[in-house]
């Protein structure tokens, strides 16, 4: 379905060519303060046409809230939310609409609908993820005002340029972990104003623009290319994520791979880690001054029997090359016959950039409605006479 | 929460000495010939102890079906099962018990329920996943007779020791997918006969020696291990998965990493593919003699827009190395106190050899409720006037 | 929360004064033909100022699809839908803000969220129907024309004026059914035009002109009055409903009594059934000309066991006086000093003839998403090889 | 499906002649002392064969708790608990089988299910309530513990004999409400002893025993006869229950409704009530000694707005005269050949002594997952910096 969560949910409507786009939350605590800049500082950095890197199509995406609040403030009812889509008109007609895209969607919707909308596979335009962001916006304004959650997501590789996040433990009999205390310490420290600094989005000069000249190939071939974003989620309360089916990693799994054009996730040391013997990959305690036990290292990333245990949560998503590109491909038609298809207009050759603060909604989305429960079960046991 | 699926859903109990472990599964077709012979297969193949390489606890695990059938036919009502817990005793105390396990759900679960059970992070016990394989057995025995649906997993990799199924796409410019016909085609033919001809449940004869040998070091070691298992998905109905959130690749990573101990999840060509550009990963169509489209290649892992292709679906899936081992290890206690832990008793040094059932068994549950979801907009949509 | 349904899913958010109200509609069968002017009828019939009994407002409410169609056609993708707030103006501030009103939402919505919306019990308003009745025509429609389904309610009482549906049974010691041959004959016969005839929506002539001027009387003493709703569903599939905890008559008690102002719903021969003997209040079979078995009589209001049994579904709901009145009331304020309370403005003295397509259409979402989940099971198990 | 509930929700199993019946309870707080003897107790209460007035078969129904629990406290995790079927034959073959009993869920399962259990609508059976009552007792003593939530219902009437609970409005033109001081003072007293003071459930003596001979008069008939259960829940908390679609009333209604053989279900002055105008049947407000506002009144029934206003909350169900009756019925056989059926062996006569547990578990359902709920919203909210 088009809804995500349990006690904080959005549902999000619309698609590329439709009036307008938008999304309900509901479940937002009440007394948050809460105004349409919160939301449209996401929105603008999920905007695409921000720099000659990405697809140059200015859409405005001014959102607009319909309700939920009042006088600035959350009433704890649903918050509705839109954003107009400017160019209604479904594209003119051509041979390009005989194909379907390879590696699109375009084909799976019509099987599965048995409707071919205008726009191809019309709900699965990257349109869909402004929803998200929106109600990512207010998940994350309420977690960083009650717990001081910071998230921040950036791009780490773009093609087989890669930031040095981890090292390879292929060559060794019992590696050490891929994940250094420099990695961690960096992870403490990212700021989103690094992030920004760059319109690739790396937060590492040595590898920015290097993967902004990749990207400017790609573009300049007619053709794309992929990478992954890296995001780290700081302060996150400990005991979030329900054991069994909705451990918190499997959540933040979901989510991510429910981001249009992914392949993969990783948390913590992720794949190259299990190459690790135990006796290394293990994170041992100690007493934090607070009184807590913390971890020496931190290759569970964060998560450990599928509950947050306190230290930061750190995860990295892949994201394929875009499908639509200039360069032509020799493929079939919707009727079976062969042709060559060479997509029109100007196409985002990479979509990392722009995925940084879905991404970064999707984490708050998540985080967000695990606080929730989580919050729930504390309260009611606190109430117990036997709690004290 | 602790129940999975919407049409199809599977609810569990049971923690490592309770009296019984379980599940009920809601949904389940009428008319389904089933008889715990049908479940006792996969839990079996999810049993310890079946070879020197895992532990050898020996769990009897007989399943007991309670309800939802009669004369070996499913009714459509709730299917209730059970296993007995054999060693229904908490263990002997020891000065293990102050010591929260590192890189294990010990000390998460103490911060988040505030009760110490005698196992530990009870509910994080491998015996948990009894229930899911027990619903799976189902969910596949349905989608083999309905479908024709096939889903074998393998072991891929042991600690550094990888079946050669992915080239490194990492020094080349614009490198090929990393998927090659030879392995979509190994993916095609692969069965479980092949898998479990060896105990480490590898069907690469080349490489599963010295998978069994890197265990068997991490055992003499009083060390672990981790590895990935790959899961391939034959005959998958075109049209499966909701777009926007609920994308079959979310809800199968979200499956998979629910499983205790897993790290990571990868679709298709994975982060591998990544690496490499539209034009090279792109899954060009073709027409199939039954007149529906094809793919040449399927870097797309199956599954176009979240939404399944017909091509074969597979996924590979991080476990990390086991977190409990005989070797010494520094950390705290629960007190805060330092000391040094060693877990007393055998210890399974790498779990993907018994991880494949359960594996299975989450991909069976994810294509079973995608399914009855499908049939049900197809049935709707089919009885519309309009429809013909 | 403020989504309903499982497959067919409605969330709807809104107030009483913000920008707009509205609704995702989710899982909507694609293919079928829809164009606002399909949901227009029933909002219309929503809206108050009809007539010189309700409340003389002119809200517009036009309804403006956003996405989920394209040519008149659904695509099967969420449909949003909203309707613009013409006054969006908080109110002038008065005494009357001092009070919270006696048996209204004011109170229990400061309790529960903290916040004080400036139009009270915010969400509570009757504006938030807007977005089920939106929906629910888009269901009506997809059962019309999938199943033939009609869904008809009509006023049945107001005040203690009541159409002679159901005889007293209190009085005989072993009475005949409350529900008369002849009152089946008019449940299969009600139309929505007889129902509009009169402004009371009562298509019972000996009755309606009594009923209108019972409410002509509450609003001239600047009191008001409650009544009931009774609804006919006819060509009803057999076998919808889920057994245990969502009965087709527990989710029709549940969207009933979601419904505000309500506060019973009786299905079939109701309370008063339950003082007939089994012997007479049973439900005979016999074989129709269709080969299917029917029920002679049908007290049982066209559910057995939870499950439609292909008869006419009918039930009452009865709504109380609304709460806000221009008579002086004797009550605490917010602060808990005693004053009197009389409200300002014009009120509508009784809900009955509105709620009309309010019923119509939860009932209506009710029979859909249980429609489309009992399709998914009939397809899953005409598949099996042992379902011929 | 077989689950209620969003935060603490219980999912079932069992039909009549399986092995076991159960539930499995998710999301119960952890630390609550919790032993079987608190579960057997309502149990007991819903076993048959308490008296010459229901079924005499003995059902021992002695509760298991499988997990969830350890040294007498919960854990958080899922709590398994079943009941083994001691009868678990398939009953023999008769001329009875060829027969849908009229009324019964016999002819809607086998159309539902295309599959014929040989206990008929096998998952109709009243065993299935033993997973709720099960489930209730446990949020039962939960709400008592943490907020001293006290649930009692008893049996209002039996056939056409009443408990003297509501004036009937009919005969006056501006009525009064039909809920006097007395039954308030009456509903905040009545126990539980006294309820099971008597066989027959009913704590009125003036009229107990009359229901005690109405129900023995349809037992010597060889039929049956219906009746009302009305419950009281005192000391709930105020801000229970969500607005628009899950309101408190339509949580309870639902619940109701999904208890086998219910008609009708009524919150505070119900149906009667409709028939007082606004300013009679409003619930004044004025300040409670403990500072909070309470109402005069409670024609609410504890409820506005959807949401507990801190009052008590009452309600009444009607159950219908049970379908199974040794009389002979002149009906259908499944193959449409007319017959008459005279069920053998001995039935119950009348359900509701035996219902008021059930109806005090689902009860303890409803408040128990609102209460957690609304205490994650209240906590939410309190953690905001404007909060205070």
């Amino acid at each position: 379905m088009s809804s995500f969560g349990t006690l904080f949910r959005v549902s999000t409507y619309g698609e590329s060519h439709c009036k307008s786009v938008g999304c309900i939350v509901e479940g937002c605590p009440p007394g948050l303060q809460l105004t349409e800049a919160d939301v449209q500082v996401q929105l603008s950095r999920r905007r695409p046409g921000q720099s000659n890197l990405t697809t140059p199509r200015n859409e405005k995406d001014k959102v607009q809230i319909q309700s939920g609040t009042e006088f600035g403030v959350t009433l704890g009812t649903p918050i509705g939310m839109l954003v107009q889509n400017l160019d209604q008109r479904p594209h003119d007609y051509s041979d390009m609409d005989n194909f379907p895209r390879p590696s699109h969607a375009d084909y799976t919707y019509l099987e599965k609908y048995g409707v071919k909308a205008s726009s191809g596979g019309g709900r699965s335009s990257a349109r869909e993820t402004i929803g998200r962001v929106a109600a990512g916006a207010i998940a994350e304004k309420y977690l960083l005002e009650a717990y001081g959650v910071e998230i921040v997501a950036f791009v780490s590789s773009v093609g087989n340029i890669s930031m040095p996040l981890k090292h390879a433990c292929a060559d060794v009999e019992d590696p050490e972990s891929p994940i250094t205390a420099e990695v961690l310490e960096f992870l403490q420290n990212v700021t989103r104003e690094q992030v920004d600094a760059t319109t690739v989005r790396c937060p590492d000069p040595s590898v920015s623009q290097k993967m902004a000249d990749r990207i400017a190939r790609a573009r300049d071939n007619h053709d794309s290319i992929g990478g992954t974003v890296t995001c780290v989620i700081r302060n996150v309360p400990i005991g979030l994520g329900e054991p069994c089916f909705d451990k918190l990693e499997a959540k933040l799994a979901h989510a991510m791979l429910s981001i249009p054009a992914t392949k993969s996730f990783e948390i913590g040391s992720g794949v190259e880690g299990c190459k690790v013997p135990g006796s290394k990959h293990n994170d041992s305690f100690y007493r934090k001054p607070n009184g807590k036990l913390g971890t020496k290292t931190n290759n569970s990333g964060g998560v450990q029997g599928g509950i947050s245990n306190g230290e930061n949560i750190y995860f990295t998503v892949g994201f394929k090359s875009p499908a639509t590109i200039g360069k032509e491909q020799p493929t079939s038609r919707y009727d079976g016959t062969d042709g060559v298809l060479a997509a029109k207009g100007r196409h985002d050759p990479c979509v990392v950039p722009r995925a940084i603060p879905i991404v970064e909604a999707m984490a708050a989305l998540v985080i967000m409605d695990a606080t929730m429960i989580q919050q729930s079960r504390a309260t009611a046991r606190s109430l117990l006479p036997t709690a004290q």
